[in-house]
């Protein structure tokens, strides 16, 4: 296992390598996850803070639990109820947070490369801090492609889980891929990994510029229906539809885009019989996906991916824990 | 002692069986927060979440140090800070919750049946989380009244607190009984137990259907005047009135409410000389009781009740955990 | 090492012996911050419970810290989302979480007098818990003060910090000194310390009768220019300036505040060479402190403050904890 990582800001950088050291914690952790007391004391007296400028529900608790089962302690900061009112800077916030003694930052904020900036100000002052991006902006949320990666690879081989097992396997990504950091992280680790990734969305949701943006046009195909996308696709990852972007004009009506880009038992019959369905939550029910197909455990991923997502930030802070002690040089 | 029920979601059909157990359990953890290090291992490892859609901070703090003392892990779901606001149903918050690996969740919402419509899902998805119904509506407050019967029958006997201590006692229940869900919890507590309750309130805050609430009229008697209610009573049971009942034009004002129900000390006299006034909190002072008498320990349980309620709570989550463990049928 | 104050409210009347009992109590907790394992049992079991009536994230933050390194257990009471709305009192507010098994409280109200108040209520119930001043109106905020003397004292002397290295020291306090607690509690400690304390601010934030605060007029100046305050200074204490301060009319603009109070390079000269800047956060960059020299590791402890502030609220948490058990009469 290799891990010398300090932060966590991207997956565009990251190697076959780290992907199967993530991984493979992982399944250490979800194995303690089944246990009676599903707690270890790898992070006891370390202090996770959760820098959450954005509101956020589902991420956080998914980080305070997996903060809890490592024995660490959390700060909880949200910004409604905070210094930046007062007029504070954002890195002032963070500086101050460090100074109360956090080894672990958990950041989420509205504008894409606030936690670089951060992680960066902590590297010009020597402390070894580490700094974890929960999603910023339209940019990354390297722990949410972690977890769909960690979902379908331990589906292929729950015993030993590799990016490896994704070679050939076709991926379908359908959505608001343009305004998404999930499927921004998600190209990088699918592609990295051997996949075939197919993206769908309207026009206005995906600019022909994406077909570059691994760099390889071989890897990343883009459709502009969702149809070539869905065919033989081995997974079909949906993406969550804000409904802002109606009143922005880049879309007619939830209706209209549920004809056209939601996933139905219908379109389920032009991919892989076995082909299964993840989306990241909050779900819009009946519109990126039918509502008795979000329910139907043969197809649907959405409850695994919530408790992989427990199992493997338990290993990012695990592995960021440990590599603020041994000496990371990320 | 006995014990198979998965969920707590009404009192409706519990035993006194089963009301001898919570006792029992209570009473020991009592003995618990006697102690110097308040603190046992019963949840070690497990996970207690507050889903909290109506805005509490008596109730949650109460399920939170109970639920700390028993050494779980805690997660706070605030509805205003959610995934509600951006479209998720309730039952897939739930459903987020139970894969983020929660085992018993607390659940508090506005409309009547949410805890027994999670708790059917749960069920029906064939999970062993255990589910709390801390105040639905205008339907039921369980723990509410369970803390209240322990407060009365610990003061009865303290080493052996038993629901058939009731047996006989009168009880007046003085108030909001329309909306009030602590009315009908404790009604089908202190009826099972034998006592003779007592309701007294205006008739636009008490129908006459009340009468027929547990079947039995012998057991359950309606007053339009507060009078006849507190004649030789044992306890009195105020209840919290919400001012938005002025502007519904049930009630003419608090003045007049206070002089016509409110709790004085001159109505003490029609009690028995050692009767006890009890309310679920937060008191309007001067409205429900007069403030005198709410700071006189000689007939106030109010504080009691507040630290029964931790030991209450503990139980409960203590029972629920054990039941998810030896299968119970719930 | 000398103690038995059940409740820390004020400074005013703190003796030498007590404030050092405090430093080095801090200073073995600080200590403990640098082990790999920041933790230690002493709380454990016990309830700390955070009574902040108005908004805060960094003091909260670091009690909250400060007592979940002591194994305490924590309850957050957030006025925002309370019972107040529903028209509970603050004392009735605070017995509840006394009831609820609070050990200790740690108040923040913007009324000054509200955390005296419950203390006062508290001891005429007869109830060992702890009341701390987390800061109240524009009163005093007494940890913040004790933070900012170990700050000073362990850079005098980091192996035995105590006050008396304070003795023949000038500290010149700049800013907004009439609405501010942080000046009131330092004005306490800095002069019992034996230092020489300057007072700096236009005359609408200074009003002459400052001068008579601690009744000595021989350890206390005030100026309503910063240069003869900075002359020799060993220390200088900037203050937060609120924005509001502008629309009262109590000081024309942030720009010309700055250029006659603001702490500059060029102002530096003024003072002792190797002089040091406090500063109690969140810093308006640019109005009360130039934001490069804020930045400057020679000259400003603005980080180290908040590192100090848990170690001694560590300190002053263990030891009003010890004082409720040995038995203090404060």
């Amino acid at each position: 296992m290799t891990w010398n990582r300090h932060h966590i800001l991207s997956l565009a950088d990251f190697t076959p390598e780290e992907y199967n050291t993530v991984l493979q914690t992982a399944a250490s952790f979800k194995e303690v996850l089944s246990r009676r007391t599903k707690k270890v004391p790898s992070l006891q007296g370390q202090v996770v803070t959760n820098l959450f400028f954005e509101p956020s529900t589902r991420t956080r608790s998914s980080f305070e639990i997996a903060a809890k089962r490592l024995s660490a302690d959390i700060l909880n900061f949200a910004a409604s109820s905070s210094s930046l009112t007062k007029g504070e800077t954002i890195l002032d916030t963070a500086k101050t947070y460090l100074a109360l003694g956090t080894d672990i930052m958990v950041i989420r904020h509205r504008e894409s490369g606030v936690p670089q900036a951060i992680a960066a100000e902590m590297d010009r002052l020597g402390k070894r801090v580490g700094v974890l991006n929960a999603g910023d902006g339209q940019h990354e949320h390297p722990s949410q492609a972690l977890l769909d990666l960690f979902t379908i690879c331990t589906l292929l081989n729950p015993d030993a889980p590799k990016c490896e097992l994704l070679a050939g396997k076709k991926i379908a990504i359908v959505g608001d891929i343009l305004h998404s950091r999930v499927a921004r992280s998600n190209i990088w680790s699918l592609t990295a990994s051997g996949a075939e990734v197919h993206l769908a969305a309207p026009p206005t949701l995906l600019p022909p510029e994406f077909a570059q943006y691994v760099g390889s046009a071989e890897r990343l195909k883009i459709h502009w229906e969702i149809e070539p996308a869905l065919d033989k696709a081995d997974f079909v990852m949906t993406l969550r539809l804000q409904k802002e972007r109606m009143s922005q004009h880049l879309l007619p009506s939830l209706r209209e885009y549920h004809q056209l880009f939601g996933m139905t038992r219908d379109r389920l019959r032009l991919c892989q019989p076995d082909v299964k369905i993840l989306h990241p939550g909050p779900v819009n029910r009946g519109v990126e996906i039918s509502s008795d197909l979000m329910d139907d455990p043969a197809f649907s991923l959405i409850s695994e991916q919530v408790t992989s997502g427990v199992a493997v930030r338990m290993a990012l802070l695990y592995l960021m824990g440990s590599s603020s002690k041994i000496g990371g040089t990320g």
